[in-house]
């Protein structure tokens, strides 16, 4: 890989998370909505308002897949950016403010359509479990014009968010990215997300990951949804002679990384309390994105995103502003 | 004392907190700017945006002193409201929503001056002392016509936050809520806020103690600015001599309740870990007086608030959303 100036910029959605923990009586309600427990349930304005209603007291801070991988990231040293779009709004403040604290290049086009920053109610159950319920505001505008080339271009790899490809104008703005990424020599990532997103967009995914796609990103689910595979070990079978990389976790089995052709398994690392699984997905793409890209082995890279994982699930949130994972897990 | 539907209401400052943790080379910034350790800076909007640049990434909470007192008192089983003011901006809507999510009856002017909601940003440093910079906002635009003087004849208890001193408009409010609360047989409590804000309005402050306050709540330094005692045992004793109830916190060496000519010593409880201070003194205040409005002895009630003030130091902000108090202590 040739030395650029960034490692990793990300493309992607630009939220803000509220949080609260409830009991089961809540996700009941949300059933009741057609919102289902443990999954990013994407959401109208209509259903986020009524879902915070249903909510008690929050606490704020700045969310986002591909953004959460890019904090992950940088907070064990690596150069990171991140292209998204932010309102004229607080949460667009917010957002902004802890991008770049982290010291996070931010290419943020401001919507001026009048929606608001895109924001997500996570709720989280006595079982560490989070149910997503996102509504996108003006990151449902994301078009080709904000993808912002010359960032790519300085960028070693490029991580698209799967949740992207839930919008029209966001899957052509995909295209030019991954383009971008291409053009320039970089590698493309692709995060898939969701199960439900992959199933919704199949033939735009499958024609991505085949024909741009560097390093896949997944959880079991997504990847067999993908691969169209019957169970998981038949997943990192096509993925292995399809020549991809990939980083595939398996929630508290573990993980999968695939590299050159080789298969590489990673043991989960037990968190010291299980608080909150918000986030664990994302701080395992970062990190072990952060390894292979510093030329670590994929074990090696895998071992240090289970660590960065498993910290991230005894916390609250999908984030830990306060910690350096640098001074933590690379000394 | 009659039975009201309210048991208190609070007249104070709307604000949202926007924490994150420093080592000492920011406050040692912070000083450049005028700006001092441990205590409450008011800040202009210009001084607020210096800080959230010296700051990493963020969470966001409610906050304001005389809400977190309510707060900590609904988490107890107390029916309380608030008085306050916000606009039509994403941290009111925060702030609104936390307080009714909680049980709280909220009565809050939409300021359209073009303002935004008050928000405090706080640096809590690693010996667990927070540093806060509030910026007022719209609440600087609380004035009289903002008492709902209803709300306060329905409440047992009138909370009055000292920081709303700073504004002339909220001092001539302050006086109307008082006035409601005596005619319609309700208590006036006081709380003092910050030593500077005693000192900056302090023939003000001593006017409205001797004349409308019930109940004084505040520290060492706070009661001793008022009282203009040598030590912190003459401010007591002039409390006692006045008929004052009194609620005195002392930080880690406990705290004083005086009632009915009688003074309590009240053993401080270690926390489990020093965390974050934000918001102790709150929380003891708005457990102390739903002891008090409740019928327990000043006593018990200073122990319960010492339990309860605990708790909150050995947690990051200034509330506790997850935790109900009244199934922790009063079970």
């Amino acid at each position: 890989m040739t030395e650029k100036e960034f490692g990793l910029v990300g493309v992607g959605n630009a939220l803000v998370d509220v949080l609260s923990r409830e009991d089961e009586s809540v996700i009941a309600e949300l059933a009741k909505m057609g919102l289902e427990k443990g999954v990013m349930n994407m959401v109208t304005k209509a259903q986020s308002e009524a879902v915070y209603d249903l909510m008690g007291a929050t606490t704020e801070m700045s969310g986002g897949s591909g953004a959460n991988s890019l904090a992950c990231f940088a907070s064990l040293g690596g150069k990171g950016a991140f292209i998204g779009k932010i309102a004229d709004d607080q949460f667009g403040e917010i957002f902004k403010h802890d991008m770049e604290a982290q010291g996070i290049t931010l290419s943020a086009a401001i919507d001026t359509d009048g929606d608001s920053t895109g924001h997500s109610h996570i709720i989280v159950t006595p079982d560490g479990e989070r149910t997503m319920n996102t509504y996108l505001g003006c990151s449902t505008n994301f078009d080709e014009g904000d993808v912002d080339v010359d960032l790519i271009a300085r960028s070693e790899i490029t991580l698209l968010e799967g949740y992207l490809f839930d919008k029209p104008k966001a899957k052509a703005a995909f295209r030019v990215a991954a383009q971008a990424a291409k053009d320039s020599g970089g590698k493309v990532a692709l995060t898939l997300s969701d199960k439900g997103c992959v199933e919704r967009h199949y033939e735009d995914f499958k024609k991505l990951a085949d024909e741009s796609v560097d390093i896949l990103i997944g959880n079991e689910s997504e990847i067999m949804a993908l691969t169209l595979a019957e169970n998981f070990e038949a997943a990192v079978k096509q993925v292995q002679e399809a020549g991809k990389t990939a980083i595939l976790t398996k929630g508290s089995r573990g993980a999968v990384i695939v590299d050159q052709g080789k298969v590489y398994d990673i043991a989960s690392v037990k968190p010291e309390k299980l608080e909150d699984t918000t986030g664990a997905g994302d701080a395992f793409a970062g990190a072990a994105l952060y390894g292979l890209s510093k030329g670590m082995s994929p074990q090696d890279a895998g071992d240090l995103a289970a660590k960065v994982a498993s910290f991230t699930i005894s916390h609250v949130g999908a984030r830990s502003p306060d910690t350096s994972f640098a001074e933590m897990f690379l000394k």
